[in-house]
């Protein structure tokens, strides 16, 4: 089901759109074109949030995420915030304890160090409330006008507790896709303060540490298949991501997926679809049917995930396709956006 | 003996300059204005290259650096094989072997694609030659006019190999200094390039990595007690650091420290002192007085430090204080710059 809109890379000529950083069909085309030919190893071929490591009987996740939103403050969290959870959570979807995290920051010449303090503040707390330590950072300054205030990229060290394999290899049909709460808040919330928009409650981002309700699972002893955090490009694009590496067919219905009344006036007001709109902290998970009901009742104990609730099925049928049952009870197919619909979210 | 010409970082008001990213006086302010009091760990109060990791009975290092060098290409490399070997050399320095790599790549719109290529597999080539591999990674784009082409932050993992710790706080009076080989060739190599220098002979970067000639000092036995690679600041500002943290006196010889010709004449001609000039593919080993024939005769077996000379001894006098000794006899404090003398020189 190509998207006929999607511009091709080609060999040469070619130039970085923003799109290439959305998380979408043009990312999946900068990585099959430039990176995974160059750096080919079974961690990457993986595709998964971090790479899983072997160090004596240990089994350790690595992952490093880039950060670039914008503004750098935004209702619910900073650019801090979001770089110590974006890289926490990363190591939660693969099953690991969060332990230790790098920062490398990329400083513009000309930022007030009042706003490097919050950002650093916001950075200490976020790493207190989620258990990890920062242990080693760089920092680099660059000419004014050469970047955007703050870069700031992580890495992140855990230990992996999940008993088996956690990744989209391990999607079975019949299982059941639960949601750990209402999406898009993240995305609507940096979004209203760009536009300027005002609401009645400010729509706050849901930015938090998601090692709980990940560990949760596993100490009840779910059998967890698959864990995503629906960063860029929101559910949509998590799913589309899964049925397409695992080729199996996934099915949700519109009307589970939860989505605040506020947030769903927002998207209505400026053309956006939840599905795509990044949320910070919240997760998709694949779980054995059988066990559905006993995953939501430990998710519902945790603050962080108690909206969790079903919102679909893994099939055998349509391998790569995700379907969504609208609210009036047709099907539409749901494809990875070409580019993005919010650039610098995350 | 305070640097007069340094501006202090005041609560307020103060914004950032080109300076704080320079390995000298400027930076080491920003950490410990803002950084440390927020990270406060005994990882990073260890002030080295990298963080030592206790998984199991393994010894891990964990280090992680931003890179935004200008130009992207260079005489003897680019942002790519810089981003790889900057990395690996931390590790090194921590006496540990390299073995996994994350990057994450922030582009600006409007890069062209065959750019990238080249950065990446150069950063393949380098993965390659160092023995590591690139397990994990992640790539935003950022807006034109709100990056410089490509920044790249890598963190990397390496399995501890020293049997002692190695870094500042094993340092001893008593102590010989080797340097690697000769100095300033990085930072003339890029200097050269901005200013559109012509030599007879093109100055190329050193860049390369250095984990073979440190494991060869580790196999024969040497008691390896600090090792640092030269990069910001060059030997110098390497050397400062040591002698402040561990509250030893250094005493080095001008007319030891080897410089290539062509690199000290552009120096002269460009009004740099080498000993502030940043390599990529250099390090100062600290080991005991007895065993530096036996360190020289290990090094000057491996390629990448043939040129290995000792220039300098750790003493119990002048606490915290660099001194070298001029080529015509008399002694000159060897202090931390302010700002830089190159910026964006990695």
């Amino acid at each position: 089901m190509p998207d006929l809109t999607c511009p091709v890379l080609t060999p040469a000529d070619d130039r970085i759109l923003l799109g290439h950083g959305g998380g979408g069909r043009l990312m999946q085309q900068l990585l099959e074109r430039v990176f995974l030919p160059a750096f080919a190893s079974p961690e990457l071929d993986a595709r998964h949030d971090g790479a899983l490591l072997h160090v004596g009987t240990e089994r350790l996740a690595f992952t490093t995420d880039g950060y670039v939103v914008r503004p750098l403050i935004f209702p619910g969290g900073s650019i801090g915030d979001l770089a110590v959870n974006g890289t926490v959570n990363d190591l939660a979807m693969c099953g690991a304890k969060p332990l230790w995290l790098s920062a490398g920051f990329i400083l513009e010449e000309g930022l007030d160090i009042q706003t490097l303090d919050q950002i650093v503040a916001s950075m200490r707390d976020a790493a207190r409330a989620a258990g990890v330590t920062l242990v080693t950072g760089d920092t680099k300054v660059v000419d004014r006008g050469k970047g955007d205030g703050v870069f700031i990229t992580t890495a992140g060290i855990g230990r992996v507790e999940a008993p088996a394999t956690v990744g989209p290899d391990a999607v079975r049909p019949g299982d059941s896709i639960i949601v750990s709460g209402d999406i898009g808040r993240h995305g609507v919330a940096i979004l209203s303060v760009r536009e300027g928009l005002q609401f009645d409650a400010p729509i706050v981002s849901d930015c938090g540490p998601l090692w709980e309700p990940v560990a949760a699972l596993l100490a009840a002893g779910i059998e967890v298949h698959c864990l995503r955090d629906l960063t860029r490009g929101g559910l949509a694009s998590a799913l589309c991501e899964i049925a397409a590496k695992r080729q199996v067919g996934i099915r949700i219905d519109d009307a589970l997926v939860p989505v605040d009344e506020a947030v769903r006036g927002a998207c209505e007001m400026l053309g956006l679809d939840p599905l795509y709109v990044a949320c910070e902290g919240r997760f998709v998970a694949f779980v054995p049917a059988a066990q559905e009901q006993a995953a939501l009742t430990v998710l519902s104990n945790v603050p962080i995930s108690s909206g969790a609730v079903p919102v679909g099925t893994v099939l055998p049928e349509n391998p790569g396709i995700v379907l969504s049952r609208s609210r009036i009870g047709g099907h539409r197919v749901v494809d990875l956006f070409s580019g993005e619909q919010l650039p610098r979210i995350c």
